[in-house]
């Protein structure tokens, strides 16, 4: 145990979010703060979160073919005034260096807010014929967008670490094919790992990306807020791009004449560690998943008393010993406390607030009935369990304590997802930290509505609470489309979902 | 086969080795140029050398307890002033942002060209007591350096990736054992990992990291140029960076008093890339250890003619793919070069220009005698083996290459490494392309004594060749000290080794 023992939340949720949030990122050393609004220190404790992530990703796309390269972080002016709809949408962000070594600069570079107008002009360069087709890199990078709005770490930040993946294909079809393939590994980034549910969807024409013909989505919720959370986003750019900057190949049916190719472009953020602390964490601090769990098993020595004998007491200590070395040995990331000058209650309070998913507390009275007692974290849940095959036991409580924590999460944000028919009905539902779906025409204006009748106020016109957003057109809306939208008078045409968010 | 078949290296080194560096970096796909000066695109080829070289390096910090970590690319004012020779030695090429989203930063931040600036206030913050120590921490990341003199792909850029390691120990003994460990760690990437012979020793005064106490370094040699070239540092800072920052513990010899922590940091960058390129290559394009070729064995069918029969050439044809997937199987990374619009001699010429180590010839004759023909990228040896067990033949003949290609470059580093006794005499093994050991005083002001008078000027008195520098005091120089210093009158205290330098 470290210094960082006597540090408890004191926040809770309900009182103080803010707080809470602050404190359960900072106590259990994911995060620490810069002197600069919206840059946060990645601790080992974080990036080991998103090492994983990375790790489980990167062995999805290498099956696609994608490969892996490393593109500059500067881009020009001229490359970035290529695409006019994309760079409207980041020029509000983008950061400038104009000056180097105390010397003013004669064209100044922007920092890249994302890569398109970076990555595509090489495209252009290296796609000479159908032959190269279809071409799919992937980097791993920071990014910087310089938001005015209130920065959360994790969340929303001004430098941020992602992967963006761009491709280019010759056929639509197989365009439009990866990029749901890709949405499906960003699901599984968040199910499978994160033990995050998400809804799967397309972006209404408000929030589809800037440049792109249509943007697909994985939605999180995030039930102490009662929002809904954008996870990932993997876009399909038609020939938008390709068109601007000139990546094309020669039509095999009209030959001598150039056709644009089809491109895609996806990425998956640092957010992803910020929707997995939101979703399960509790009052307590840190709740995390097993599989990116630094410590997934922390072993507590307990019951050694003045009554209990220095021989009793060995034998304590050592058979935590023995049991970290075994679960090590299963490949389980397991941790045992011996520290003697601190109480178990304080030991359990210190790798609570971290979110070790399960407890082990051996005392002499477990030694002697051959036994040990487990705790979860996730809910508290106690068991006792035989000392003989305790790695394998463990091994299956770690992948039970996983498959709960989805299932929890599905089954609350389930609970909190509602079919509406009215903008009251939403409106009611926001107001309780619900998500809606709802049947709508799913134009821009429309949206505009919806958000503005779902923005509260008060007296003196101060908003209180965001307007609700369409999160996404559900791909599975479970719910039939009504016959009239409930922003407008207009017919429906999809089931929305929408929520306030971040 | 791609559309750069028809690339081949048309420049040699002897003639314009400026462009032989260009074609064979960029016709093997390795980087290419972007339209900023310094900056460069790691191409999947020259991405896949930097995943194995930190794959490998990763291992080894792994196991001596460092952890990843990401930590902010901005850096503000106040922080990068707080050590002075650290920013005096940097501010030349720091670049800032001034301005963002089209308004002026009130306080503009800089990029970090190296990170002690912006991690030791969290040292400072983290460190608490003792217990806390040692702190080991590791980040991969870019780095931008404004530099002003011409860059040189993966040598010298403005942006670069490296890992930059840091770390805090409370006593000065455990600290200067890390430094002597990483060190070897970085030795092993290069010989071990890219067949680059490497020298281990101690940066002289003149030469020494900005802030630190000892800088120790391992040095390689470019045949092509006679150069040598810093190939990574591994620094001791003592307590210089800990008594600016304020990074300390209780002292337990006088309570109540702080006493500051030894620090170390080391970096290896991309450059380690490069180095490799320059040690190997040759006029026919890149040749590559097989540890890092992204394509290790290419297979060529052969002997397939307007004589030979259908049935013949199918065969051909299937045994390939089989080699193939039967090297694979092995952990060998294989590809078969089965287009049949393109002759062999083609294809050689293709996988040659990429490095690819090993080439299996595969036709009729071949397979009636149940062997394959090989041959050697490093030195065009050719060799008939069975191709029963290849899989395990051509792992061996990969292992065998990749020692082969270290020990030539060692036996060519030697070969050029000479002792000297006088200026005359380092000044004629520069000429010759040679670095050279010669007993030293170490003194800053003699060193940049030696590098003057090893300047070659024309009539003009314009440089056409750089003075010799000293590259680093090595720990193990096989040669005696002499009494008297090469450069001045002064008694010699070490052994230097010269040369010029990248």
């Amino acid at each position: 145990m470290s210094k960082t023992q006597k540090f408890s939340i004191d926040a809770t949720q309900e009182e103080d979010f803010p707080r809470w949030y602050k404190e359960t990122i900072t106590k259990s050393e994911l995060l620490d703060y810069h002197d600069i609004n919206g840059c946060y220190v990645l601790r080992p404790n974080g990036y080991f979160i998103w090492n994983t992530i990375k790790a489980y990703f990167d062995a999805k796309i290498l099956a696609m073919g994608v490969e892996e390269a490393y593109f500059p972080m500067l881009v020009s002016k001229s490359a970035l005034e290529r695409e006019k709809d994309h760079l409207e949408n980041f020029a509000p962000e983008v950061a400038w260096i104009t000056e180097c070594g105390g010397k003013p600069l004669e064209n100044p570079v922007a920092i890249r807010p994302t890569s398109e107008a970076i990555i595509y002009p090489y495209f252009a360069k290296w796609i000479q014929s159908y032959r190269d087709l279809p071409l799919k890199v992937n980097q791993w990078c920071n990014i910087l967008r310089w938001e005015t709005t209130q920065p959360m770490p994790f969340i929303r930040g001004r430098e941020f670490l992602w992967q963006e993946g761009h491709t280019a294909h010759f056929a639509r079809e197989e365009a439009d094919k990866e990029v749901l393939e890709i949405l499906d590994h960003y699901a599984g980034v968040y199910e499978e790992v994160l033990a995050v549910p998400v809804v799967k969807g397309r972006k209404s024409i408000k929030e589809t990306f800037a440049g792109a013909d249509y943007t697909t989505t994985i939605e999180a919720f995030v039930p102490s807020s009662g929002r809904g959370i954008q996870a990932a986003t993997s876009h399909s750019l038609g020939t938008n791009f390709s068109r601007m900057f000139g990546v094309g190949v020669e039509d095999p049916k009209n030959p001598g004449t150039q056709t644009p190719v089809f491109q895609n472009s996806w990425g998956l953020s640092t957010r992803s560690i910020g929707v997995c602390i939101l979703v399960h964490s509790d009052n307590r601090g840190l709740v995390l998943p097993p599989k990116v769990a630094p410590v997934q098993v922390v072993i507590v020595p307990c019951g050694i008393t003045k009554k209990t004998t220095a021989e009793d007491n060995t034998r304590v200590l050592e058979a935590a010993s023995e049991l970290e070395a075994s679960l090590k040995a299963r490949g389980i990331r397991a941790k045992s406390d011996l520290s003697q000058s601190v109480s178990p209650g304080c030991k359990f309070n210190h790798w609570e607030v971290r979110g070790v998913p399960l407890r082990v507390e051996v005392g002499p009275r477990d030694l002697q009935n051959g036994t040990l007692s487990l705790v979860w974290r996730a809910n508290s849940t106690k068991k006792t369990v035989s000392l003989e095959n305790a790695p394998e036991t463990l091994a299956s409580e770690l992948d039970a304590i996983q498959a709960f924590m989805f299932t929890q999460a599905q089954s609350v944000r389930d609970a909190r997802t509602v079919v509406v028919d009215s903008i009251e009905g939403l409106l009611k539902a926001v107001q309780q930290k619900q998500m809606a779906k709802a049947s709508w025409c799913g134009e821009e204006a429309c949206e505009d509505g919806i958000k503005q009748k779902t923005t509260e106020k008060d007296q003196d016109g101060t908003v209180t609470a965001m307007g609700a957003k369409s999160l996404c057109i559900p791909f599975k809306p479970n719910t039939p489309i009504q016959a009239q939208c409930i922003g407008c008078t207009s017919p429906a045409i999809a089931v929305g979902l929408f929520g306030r968010s971040y």
